[in-house]
């Protein structure tokens, strides 16, 4: 079972991640988690360079970073640990991608970033999505003291086409679980327990 | 003008690269020089990924990272350069991904690779590419004592997939000049010499 967490950063991801966490454990659910760009150490080679702002990166150069990390993870990790019958949680999965290079960006069409998207993931598809959403204004409430990597350092009409992306690509698609990251996390941590006891 | 090398190692292009430059200094026709993976900074970090043979690489993140050092090759540098009216030589360029990745490794469907070269070549089209054309067996007695990096220790069976690749896509295209690498180098380089005279 693959669960994946989106979301802009602000958003409340890694609080939603520790409290799913710490839930599993508590219930004997053997999982493991990766964050998106890592988790091998080519793919964490290639997070180094994707968010270090001193490297002056053309958008295409950058979509095809994310998704070269991506299939280097999901090949040598993600997959092997699902054939063996493990829950996986991801922190950011393709629909980053598409949100951020693809409608943030214009890297690529958003065709040819779907593509990308299926050769770079090997053709998984989440059973659930999480996506945390939230105003640009509180997100930035929240981070305006966090020190700003390469991507965090895009700008406000680029956060605010990631927020738009993420909303389109969340909108009818049965995969993806919106909930509102303004509510307390505990609340939050209800509504994905209450998804998640649906499927385990 | 973009002009590109493209062949198996051991077929003799830095050989005629070399050649071709000291005609084009002597006849004093500006050009840069750039090889593939690499040519820029982050593009050699990903040159170096690339061919350390430690790595244990998903054939898809091979793909994947060639394109993305491409891509920042050719906007950082080649692009530009060419807007400028100088000639550009490319050790090799998308070509030897389809042939490499492609017929070699199957990382992708033809057409997908075709859709990436042209995302990550930003569109551009060499005016002529040079392939030297030489049998496996020769390529291998030429090239028995040298060093191996990963991509080189990628066996005979991949070798002449990528040497079939390289004759199909030659095949039929006007940009393809195929050359007889078992020539002498000398002979070789006039046959250069004569297709740029028509350019230059």
């Amino acid at each position: 079972m693959l669960i994946t967490f989106e979301g802009i950063d602000g958003c409340g991801k890694s609080t939603q991640i520790r409290l799913l966490e710490q839930w599993l454990r508590e219930n004997n659910i053997h999982f493991s988690l990766f964050r998106e760009p890592g988790g091998t150490n080519l793919s964490e080679t290639i997070r180094s360079m994707l968010l270090n702002s001193g490297v002056d990166m053309n958008p295409v150069t950058e979509l095809l970073l994310f998704s070269a990390a991506r299939s280097q993870l999901i090949s040598e990790k993600v997959k092997p640990l699902l054939e063996e019958g493990r829950v996986v949680i991801l922190d950011r999965f393709y629909d980053s991608t598409t949100a951020y290079q693809g409608y943030g960006r214009n890297s690529a069409a958003l065709d040819q970033i779907e593509a990308l998207n299926k050769l770079a993931g090997h053709n998984l598809v989440p059973d659930i999505t999480f996506y945390l959403k939230i105003e640009l204004e509180e997100a930035e409430r929240r981070t305006r003291n966090d020190f700003k990597d390469r991507m965090e350092k895009s700008g406000r009409e680029f956060f605010q086409k990631v927020i738009d992306g993420f909303d389109r690509i969340s909108k009818n698609n049965p995969r993806f679980q919106i909930l509102d990251a303004t509510l307390p996390p505990d609340m939050i941590h209800n509504q994905v327990r209450e998804f998640l006891k649906t499927f385990l």
